[in-house]
């Protein structure tokens, strides 16, 4: 996709950011808000919804005076289902959004480069594989009237002390340690890091601090491909329910094409 | 107690606020790590530590490089155990703080209208009684060094779109009604909220949402009171152990009359 923007008006207002963090605690899943609240519309987007807690983000927009256009998704994920597709019964005008690399099905496709607009400000697509071949990490805009610092939504490529995992689904330890090297520590040491999940009860990191704290990314990359060799780590429970209805962008049912 | 500040300087700088939300899972609590980051000392403080998060918090105190000074409670918790004594035993320089109306344990005592300075901030302490006798709200300051939107932490006194039961611990409904109109409503509306649990994964909201959709709080206050007897809400698995300990600040083995 190219550059989506709701407004092609020219507002002399600053764009004012309404940023709210939600929690899911079965997968200890990070769903995030955003909106302008400087425009007329106050449009709105939701970046990585579950099904699970679709209904109190949609109270929540709807008491906050909002009017949510996208349902986004950092990645087709394997521990919980989107709530992309829920959202998208409800509110049949949202669209939803995944990268193309991801090969799901959504309304539109984002590739590196790419702006996603709500109002007047906006999300860079950055691609960061490696948990998944199609993980991308949106980050806000870089200029004067954007959020400051700069906050970027890691999905799982980057967690706060940690990252996602690499064995399954397209995952490559070489390929998550250039992106996150490339992709996000390249990015001001200011900016936040919202990522996915969380288990440890942090809710938010800055680049500055993964660089020097995270014990895997902080490492070189052959320390961190054996690291992530050795995690041992369980198959995950959700994995065959998840990932058939992430593909589909939670809309098992869903006769259409698009959803 | 006083005004307490770490520094008598003039600092020419504006302060720059150090924030971060903690999780604690166990027991649904909210940690606030605050500290000036425009001081040369970067004085922090911890709102509401639980001792299972202790270790994590102090960990993540030392690698922003901040300097605790201050473990402080909103009230004696009757669901987890502060953390305020191991903080101390592992860092003795640093005071517990609770009010004097909660007749617990702490280095110092704080009334309504005290300020609590670390670095150039300050918290601004409001007595909000009715889920306990003691309970207070701190509120950074009001000024224009001072964090803008201003921030509440509110512990029990006022959850997002809730509140503390009111059954037990000199509780009372009646008081708790007041307290959150006269000195939580009272603040500007933009203010942001946070509270000392939550339940349902919200991190923060504002006082502006809470008037308009806090079930039980924007209701009038007969209303209000007939909700909170009718809650029949079961016994607090952890009151047994958690009241006894936080009475003493944590530190039930301690021989000294401060904890």
């Amino acid at each position: 996709m190219g550059s989506y923007s709701t407004t092609s008006s020219s507002a002399q207002n600053s764009p004012k950011l309404v940023f709210r963090q939600l929690f899911e605690k079965e997968s200890s899943t990070y769903t995030y808000l955003l909106a302008d609240a400087s425009h007329p519309q106050k449009p709105a987007l939701l970046i990585d919804p579950v099904d699970k807690t679709a209904d109190r983000d949609l109270a929540l927009v709807k008491e906050l005076g909002l009017k949510i256009i996208y349902a986004i998704n950092t990645h087709v994920h394997a521990d919980h289902v989107t709530g992309s597709g829920l959202i998208k019964t409800k509110f049949p005008g949202v669209k939803s959004i995944i990268s193309k690399a991801s090969n799901a099905k959504a309304d539109l496709f984002v590739e590196p480069g790419d702006k996603i607009y709500f109002g007047d400000i906006f999300l860079e697509v950055r691609a960061t594989p490696g948990h998944t071949l199609g993980c991308v990490t949106y980050v806000t805009g870089d200029g004067p009237n954007q959020p400051q610092p700069r906050m970027a939504f890691t999905g799982d490529a980057l967690l706060i002390r940690g990252c996602g995992r690499t064995d399954f689904q397209g995952g490559s330890s070489d390929k998550l340690y250039d992106s996150v090297h490339s992709q996000i520590f390249t990015l001001p040491k200011d900016t936040l890091l919202y990522p996915a999940h969380d288990y440890k009860g942090f809710t938010v990191s800055t680049v500055g601090e993964e660089m020097l704290y995270n014990p895997r990314l902080s490492k070189d990359k052959e320390t961190f491909k054996n690291i992530m060799q050795n995690l041992n780590l369980s198959y995950p429970k959700m994995m065959d329910v998840a990932v058939p209805a992430n593909m589909v962008c939670g809309l098992q049912e869903t006769k259409s094409e698009a959803c």
